[in-house]
């Protein structure tokens, strides 16, 4: 049986409301009060096509979770074909209009010399909701810029007269190679960017020798990023654990089978930072449209508390996990290396020590949660400082700020044994895709080369913790 | 008996100056010397109507402290009328016209997304006069920027895997219920802002399930305030002390007899501060309708000492209050807590305690009296690394640049009670009415639990000093 | 006998070299090679009048150290008369159309809040000559916006609770009267920026009842200052110590017939300061008459070396004065108080003291001199905190870089027995004479007061080292 | 046998691949591959005239490396008459004829007032492409710029009251006379910005009586550099070692025998660092002749990694240098005194002074190698600090940053026998020639013998530590 577009406009309301997504009807009555992203943006499209808002914010299988009851059958095909044309033929945005300009200037790949370069052609070929929710953090944004500021106050202190013409990156993170001491960390809607999505990074980390961390969120299914990737090629997981456990353990039954290495156990996101940014997204892309005088109609309107893009992703999340519980439920269920993501000072990363875990990721979540979380960096430097002995007992990553070659340096001369980058490889596969992602990791391949060479270091067990210097001055970005 | 516009014209000097205040003629030549704002402001007005001028700045029982005898009775209404006729046909100012338009763009009260937002948004819909009072501070405006920078000295060290989901910000303030660690600081002249005034904020704080501290100096009656509370509605009182300890009572009583809860006294604004922007307003303004070029006339003008708006509040305070003297009689007068509210300096938070004060608010008067003074919220980073029993001994608040969710939860956790805000309610107000003030405190309150979840506490008392670290850089604001 | 324009400029060159100023003609072909600001300067006006460009740099009295045989007679009248002429017709230079054009356009002083504004207005009365002179400092500037900056990192602790109704902020400098912790610290050329030059000075110290410090190198004569003052005003004297001895006898001999109360001997100027703004002036100048664009005639022009206006001050004084040396001379020719000026080091303040000397003033000079020389302020800081006991043994003045109330108030609670301040009121006087000066100080009058009774200080001694902290932050200025 | 332009046109690929230089043909395919500056940029050239693009950055010997058989002979005189005409009739490129014309609106020499003056200018006068190579510095340029930061946080506690009026700034360096306690550090390629190249420095040197440091990678021949000098004028030598000893024995000869009297030895730069804006210099002139929107032809271009001009000079140098080895080398090879270039922390300096070297020259390359490297003053500060013992052991010197002669005094009175600047005296002599190289040197006398004064310093030995002061705030530049 087939429905028609007038059938599926009668169920336009709260009270009735069914959708269309890739020319199949829905409804998702029912659902509007769980969508992790709010009922006000599926109402939106209540009663007819939301195709184009759902597929690069959702994977492919996020429709799984909805009763079979509710996929109410496909659409008419007839009425399918009117869609389809009337998408090809409507009249596109100021946005859309910008992005497609911009994409045809980009300059050949060979130009950019840095991940502030990918950066800044990012914001040009971006459309301006991937432009909010990539690069928005959380509340003043202080978080976020000062990950990347607190690496101005460590300076080198190089040493010379060390022979350094062979001198090798490679090292070993988990136990898996690792052609630099660097990997992809997880970040969320990469097909916001780039049609292909998430599959650019897997292609890119394998030509660059690097490794992906996966994220939950995801805007491939994790198969499908898995198929992306060469036989051999390391995957890791970033899982985000549901409230409900049997749905945790499927996801982690599913990554196991489909050979990924490693869960990264994200907790410095149970729930979602306030990014005005990208809440304001909608908003500001209106007001282009439209001019931006308007008037209150009516008085104040309605208090809506839009969480933004990232609202959407992180509502199912276990907002109860606990040292004593959750650690020893998931090394029940499975074998694979478990690393928690997130820890954010000394005390956590000595009861993760503790506790077992094979390693921490120092992250603030790229300043996205809670403004004025401490710098990673400066994470990383206390412990060296006071408990350098955690080194021995698992291995500790930061993410968070890092852009250079010399930051990355940084954090392994203090300990780290491997940085986690996010946003740059988004940026760079959103300009040019595979070749970006690897162009950024030879970046830095590059980068961290002469750095090591510059300091003295021929391999990555000579960066020692003199070889930096934490300053108390600031340099002048 | 009724007066014309014409006996009223006769006396337009200060040898007899009388003036017209909502349709009432008030002989005004003994109280010249006496006004707090200077004679010259009234002169301005003498032998015509100052209603205009009068009514945002004074609450509605200001001239009861006129003679009854100066109460020299009503206009002819003939004459009120001609006044009535002519404020409605004057052509509007610049200003006026600004405000006007501004106003009428306002954005629906769902875009505003922070504290910030009202607070750019104030700007455009105030009047120049408004917005020169309520944000104008203290000289060069050091005092001011640093009570909001001395927040971006302070980063959070989280902690991660605690049960968050059940969070919760509720807390007593001198054991009355507030649904936030927050309050409203007094603040004068809320209707220089909207023409509700100070009844906008106690009901938006009792939607919000604050509590109000009301001024001395609110531009409504303090009966007024309490007739907009709802029953059972908690307002603290912010007493400025009469020079005449009789007044002081009689304010005391009256108070007391309104169900006013706590009292406030403030002791950092014995003189008014010097608000460079304020003084010059009306200066600004008259530049604004006639142009910028002007000629010195016959030689430099007299030295003018134009206090501003301030000036006109704190004439009759009492500059000779002592921790031996006025905290006893204060005692012996009335049974309701007692806060000093301006402490600046550790010692006299231990004078307070010694004195057996019930609170202090630590607190510079939002940088408006004394250039350079020392932040609030470092003061009470101050109290807790030498003397963290005070925090036993009696409740510390401070106020003072507090501006986001995170701010409030920084001094929290460095031990304060509650943190009270004055100007972003006004901003609120203005810009809203009490919907706007409403809405300010559900950001907050979203910003507080989002940030309590990040830190790991799910209630009050799990926000302790450790989660807080003073470091050595500025964020970049 | 007189001679005529023709005569003259028979004699325009190095060998032969006559000049005319007001009106009498003079042969400096052997002075040439004394100008303590080079021939050069003088050679631009060889064989013609001089009149304009020496007026408003030197003092009256200037020319008496011409031999009388070098005073060659009046200028031929008829001539004398041609020459004023031409004088009132010329056509004014752009620089002297845009000072009269902003001199009309002053606001009244009773619109002048602080220093700064008089600070902003004498950059636009001023001449560009005047104002680069003025407000020119050493090599970067930036020891003299040290200066300034460094009350920028304390802060104060104020005492609440005290009477502060009676507040006095008078005080004894070297025991005589001042209504102020305040004086004018000695500062040259006042003329440049008014006709009345120094008298201004005096005129409006004597309103404000502060004491004014002479420079050596005012453009009036000391007696004309002395003369333009009040019956038993106080005038204290800077000498600039000449290399010959005898003519500082000579010198001194002068002022204490004057009635100078005190000399601060300067140290601190031994040789010019590279005020780069004010060697650039005249090409400035050049450049706005004529446009900025010129070739490089014959090659690259000679490497010439001009001091600028600063230059030609200071090039007889004194290089190798000595402790041992010269403190004991000096007490020897004279009983007046001696106050060394320009010690910039704990170091030297000892010696000052070992020297028996009444009193130093730390000074940089405003910045003129040695550009990164310490600021002042935190020279003060440094006695204070190492050697307090130098207060008691000597007067200590500290001068550069205080603007505020504030500032003064944070420098006497340090130890300071007062504060000099020389711009300002070079400001002042410039953009309205005498009553600028006496404006300029009512303004710190008031300004003092308010801090005072916001710290709780009801008198001098009430201003104590624990009401400023010296925090590890930088205001944002 | 000569060729003509038609046989040279046939060989224009890396299979077989001519140029001509001056008018002589030459096979370079073989050569290709060991260009130190890639072969890209010699096969932009291949099968024509490479001139212009190789005279300003080779030496004229550089062609000697290349195999006589190599050498094909001259270009017939014809072809060459028509290669000069095409030369000189071609179009200039707009970056010429700005050049052009900013050269001749250059102001009088004597107008240059400061090293500031000098680099604006020469940003105006020079090329794209040669002030890209000066200017340009690592990676976020941070090391650059922190170089001369350094100095703005030191400040100096002057002495006053000492004879100064005979004040010598003369030194020894390795025992050779200075007249100051200055040197040229070697820079490369001077021909870029005038065509005389290092010869201006060498007899601007000669002038200000100061040594000059040559670098390997002049753009001039050692031996024109030496022809340059007067007699008795001393030279130094920055050597790079080549890989290959005998290379690196055979070119120590060479300046032995051309009278130069130590040598520097460079270990801060053994391989190219990454200077972006050299690297994108040509790209740049690219776009500003063709506008700057061009597509991305068939897809993402290829992945390009040219090192810039930069990447060509230290292609071949040994990056296998270790105390134990190089140094006994090197003392075994020549009696010339010994320093080593480029040491960046104390440890290294320890290590230097232990290897017996006579001097170590603390210097990070300009921040042109390795970003974020320790600022050359403050390891001259921490090796003051920690190991004052090592100044009495060998010379220390520093170079980066320093452009006043209050930077010099700094470093001399932290114990620094003498400051290189390298970049100054480029962009000196770029401007004006040797002239402008002498002009130089005479400012920093002039600012140097005033600093002296100030401090109360005679002489260079009167430079002591506690003269400076390491601030905790930095001046505002």
């Amino acid at each position: 049986m087939t429905l028609s577009l007038v059938d599926v406009a009668k169920h336009s309301t709260n009270k009735s409301c069914w959708v269309i997504i890739q020319d199949k009807v829905y409804d998702v009555t029912d659902f509007l009060a769980e969508h992790p992203g709010g009922s006000k943006v599926i109402l939106k499209y209540a009663g007819r096509d939301a195709t184009q808002a759902y597929l690069p914010i959702h994977p492919p299988d996020a429709l799984k979770t909805l009763d079979l009851s509710k996929h109410l059958g496909p659409l008419d095909s007839a009425d399918a074909q009117q869609l389809h044309i009337a998408q090809q033929n409507r009249v596109k945005t100021k946005d859309e209009l910008r992005v497609e300009e911009q994409y045809k200037k980009r300059p050949p790949l060979g130009r950019i010399l840095s991940l502030a370069d990918f950066e800044s052609l990012a914001q040009l070929v971006l459309s301006h909701k991937a432009w909010a929710y990539y690069s928005s953090s959380a509340d003043t944004t202080s978080a976020n810029v000062e990950n990347a500021r607190a690496f101005s106050r460590f300076f080198f202190n190089p040493r010379v007269m060390r022979p350094v013409r062979d001198c090798s990156p490679a090292t070993k993170i988990l136990g898996f190679d690792s052609s630099l001491p660097l990997f992809v960390s997880g970040a969320a809607l990469a097909k916001l960017g780039h049609p292909l999505g998430e599959a650019n990074i897997t292609r890119g980390a394998h030509k660059g020798g690097i490794i992906q961390m996966v994220s939950s969120n995801a805007s491939l299914s994790f198969a499908e990023v898995a198929a992306a990737a060469e036989p051999g090629q390391t995957l890791f997981f970033q899982l985000y654990k549901h409230t409900d456990d049997s749905l945790a353990v499927k996801r982690v039954r599913e990554i196991e089978s489909l050979g990924y290495k490693a869960i990264f156990l994200t907790v410095d996101a149970l729930t979602a930072g306030k990014r005005e940014c990208d809440v304001r997204a909608p908003w500001v892309l209106e007001d282009m449209e439209n001019g931006p005088a308007y008037h209150v109609e009516g008085g104040p309107a309605d208090i809506a508390d839009d969480g933004g893009t990232a609202g959407a992703l992180v509502g199912a999340d276990d907002q109860n996990m606990t040292w004593e519980k959750t650690i020893p439920w998931l090394r029940s269920i499975t074998k694979l290396p478990l690393v928690i993501k997130g820890v954010q000072c000394l005390e956590d990363a000595v009861l993760a020590a503790e506790a077992g875990c094979d390693g921490i990721l120092i992250s603030n979540h790229g300043g996205r949660q809670l403004d004025y979380s401490m710098p990673p960096l400066e994470t990383l430097y206390r412990i060296r400082k006071r408990r350098p002995d955690l080194f021995d007992k698992m291995e500790i990553y930061i993410d968070g700020g890092a852009r250079r070659g010399t930051d990355v340096v940084k954090a392994i001369c203090l300990g780290a044994k491997a940085v986690g980058m996010g946003r740059p490889f988004l940026y760079a596969q959103s300009c040019y895709g595979a070749d970006g992602v690897a162009k950024a990791i030879s970046i830095l391949d590059s980068e961290i080369v002469k750095a090591m060479k510059f300091l003295g270091a021929a391999k990555i067990e000579d960066l020692v913790p003199e070889m930096v210097e934490r300053v108390d001055w600031q340099a002048k970005l």
